[in-house]
């Protein structure tokens, strides 16, 4: 039956790689729907992403793929479908409604296997979306004991990638590294300006005249993981650090949404701290 | 009590009327938080808002404003409360979902009477935020038939605005005119370009490499309404006009909820065919 | 000696492309140092533009490259260096300006053969910078005698584009034929927004809150050529269309000298009425 | 004979303000063209623009204003005129050019005085506009000799601005303070996002999508001064540092012209570390 894949390659760049690649789609007799590459020239990296269609199998495409790329080539082929994410969140509601709304209706490109909030304040929004919510209250315990509680909780779904939604608590390294390159983040700042907490009581402050938001995958450093999407929009000096808060969610729930829709469509490669996006 | 009112003054222009204007309040000792005014010299007319704190009654205030104002002024004095809305819909999620969740955070500044729509699609989301829907097919019926049905509907309600959040359908002038100045319509594209059925095919048809989204009053001119908001987003020649339709949602369902927004918090005048919003 | 030149390759889709014009380049040891593909599925059209480096002969190239590519294939291999360009003006010196400063610094990628003007208006502007400058008035001639003194001026030079930067006079199709796919234009409005005369007036009456230009080809259909660039920038009911004018300039030169940029690095393909820019 | 003035007031916030300053303006029969107010809520500090026409005495107005005003009032009445303006400059034209294009089209709104450069490179191009360029060369002197060897320099002209159009030396305070709010500078980044030496590269290695430019007010900090204006465009995984470097200045220019346009009109108010942007 006719089948249709993501290819997915990231591998030291070759001379001969476009032509290696295509060379085992064509004698396969596939058709190349959609194909882009980049070569990072800085860092000799080779990244190529190609909608197949034809008769095909899985494993049988992957593995020939792997005959002619470079030993270390991480190559991927997928076929399209859903994936899972588990959602962490704190007490605001935009970022995590503008997700609930696009799974409603189907065009969210993932199943929310659960909400985990270390507040209980969004259990009824999460609710009405007949999507079990996990409070994981962080009062009385250390950060190691709280997020210890969380990863049990996590652990027992499947799931492709956690995104915060506005989860308010920095995350340790132990809890970063057990799902390395999985975590999404929404930074409510154009990083990397205002890094940390409030950044938008410190761009009133600086008197910006544009505020922004900024998604990306989460590392140890704080605020400094690769880069997916970032907005901006304009303010002025009418606007109260609230005002600005207020003005700013919209960025962030799109870019958020942005981002995720990238990821989930395997649009982005890690490449060091920064990404390549198709 | 210390009272809070939006004084809201509309009339024809006049030498004078700031410094009559600001007399009244300082001859009653009131507060000015925020003062914006507006002179249109095309036609002489003359925009004010500000808001005013102190001791006062309101029909007094208004009152007094009255007889230092133009004969023709349009003066209100308003204490900032939720205004109400209804919503009609067809079967998009994006823009009436976006409504909701804002309701449900208790961050709309207004009370959604009800949701109706000309299809049952969205029923389900409108009730799991406990919010009456009601379903006016216009199967079978003359477009004057189901508008007709409708109103007997709306008119059930006490209510400010009517939000066409994605309401497919084109409205009467009877219906325009027993509503004027009260429906918000957002049209899915950079108006006036794109006027009418499928903008998005329009756009993708053309070949534009920017797209965007028009919310405004509705008037008996299709699409030809005041303008409250419009804002754009960058697309280019790999873009389907499916594609263009899905990311133009994000900027559809942000200008109406800002539009909305300014309407809500009295910033908008209509000014001919125009707006003037402070 | 090795050579570096842009492979730009449309014609219509078929099976295995990619394999065989990257079979070509494998085959000569050549190495690609940029590649970008793109099909219209819509119309079974393939473009891609990709740069080659190595050692090889242009013509030698383009020849063997015909023989795996459909009959109908347009394929250029050209090695990057400045073309030549004819600027066409009137009264207004800001998009003219913002070409000739890059020019004097050696950015433009082009070499100014000469400026032609309606009005004798900018001479002292561009016999600042050394271009002969060309006065073709108009008065007293009709539209078709006036271009035919143009087109006089204009055919004793080689030149690779004709720019109308800010030429306020519409063309006939008779000029438009000669210079087919040669003319690229500014106009002052978010196309298709606000075609024909004083866009900005239009602008302001319609009451819009963000006003925009195009850079696109010129055809016979006025203001309706392939779109190359677009940009926007807000606006507000406080500014007069006088106002809108002087705000426009900066958006109107800046995507003009963009939509230069592009056509002039060969990143530009006519797509029947669209464009594909990589 | 009729005048027109812009009346500029900067003082501590009190109760009536906008009564007793309109209130002057109608004894004296004067019309407001244009108005703005703001109040800092948070500094008490108010903030006034108005544009008055009638009969009146420019000093007579200021002084009769002040009687009105509190004693810390900062209050300027000003007839529109050309302001004087220095720019420096190091090697780079299109900042510096941006201005002399609308110097030359009559658009400025400034006289320039002079352009001094620490290199000669942009000798030719300030020649061509008939302006005297001053070169100032660094060589072998300390940063203070240097500097002296400017202000002596600057000190011959009369001015109202010096503009920092790309010149790429820091000031010491002793320079900055010489000249106290009169020095506008353009920052190649979207501050406080890369402080300090190439943002563009910082830029590139963060792996941002979205670069910016920032115009300010120099103080002794370095890019700490108050923001005038600020712009970003997209960027991608495509760009080196050099392609952003190219693709900012666009962004750079527009927002020193602009930031310079606000300034001389005098719509730009300094509060504290901020500015208020009438």
């Amino acid at each position: 039956m006719e089948k249709r894949a993501r290819v997915l390659i990231d591998c030291d760049d070759a001379k001969g790689l476009v032509y290696k690649i295509s060379k085992v789609f064509y004698d396969r007799d596939l058709n190349i729907d959609n194909n882009r590459e980049y070569v990072d020239k800085e860092h000799g990296r080779f990244f190529m992403r190609t909608i197949v269609t034809g008769l095909f199998d899985i494993q049988e495409l992957e593995d020939e793929l792997r005959t002619v790329a470079p030993a270390d080539a991480h190559i991927r082929v997928i076929e399209p479908k859903d994936k899972d994410v588990i959602l962490m969140v704190t007490k605001e509601s935009h970022a995590l409604g503008d997700i609930l709304i696009r799974y409603a209706a189907g065009e969210l490109g993932a199943n929310i296997k659960c909400v985990i909030g270390n507040h209980e304040t969004l259990r009824g929004l999460v609710e009405r979306f007949d999507i079990p919510f996990v409070y994981v209250s962080a009062e009385g315990l250390s950060r190691d004991e709280h997020e210890e509680k969380m990863m049990k909780q996590i652990d027992t779904f499947e799931f492709d990638y956690i995104v915060l939604a506005k989860y308010m608590r920095i995350l340790t390294p132990t809890f970063v590294k057990a799902y390395t390159q999985k975590i999404i983040n929404i930074h409510h700042s154009f990083l990397p300006a205002f890094i940390g907490a409030n950044p938008y009581k410190q761009a009133f402050e600086r008197g910006v005249k544009i505020i922004g938001a900024t998604a990306h995958y989460v590392t140890d450093d704080l605020d400094e993981g690769p880069i997916i999407a970032q907005d901006v929009i304009p303010v002025n000096h009418r606007l109260t650090w609230k005002d600005m808060q207020r003005a700013g969610r919209d960025g962030e729930k799109i870019v958020l949404s942005r981002a995720l829709a990238l990821v989930l469509n395997d649009r982005v490669f890690v490449n060091g701290n920064k990404t390549v996006i198709f």
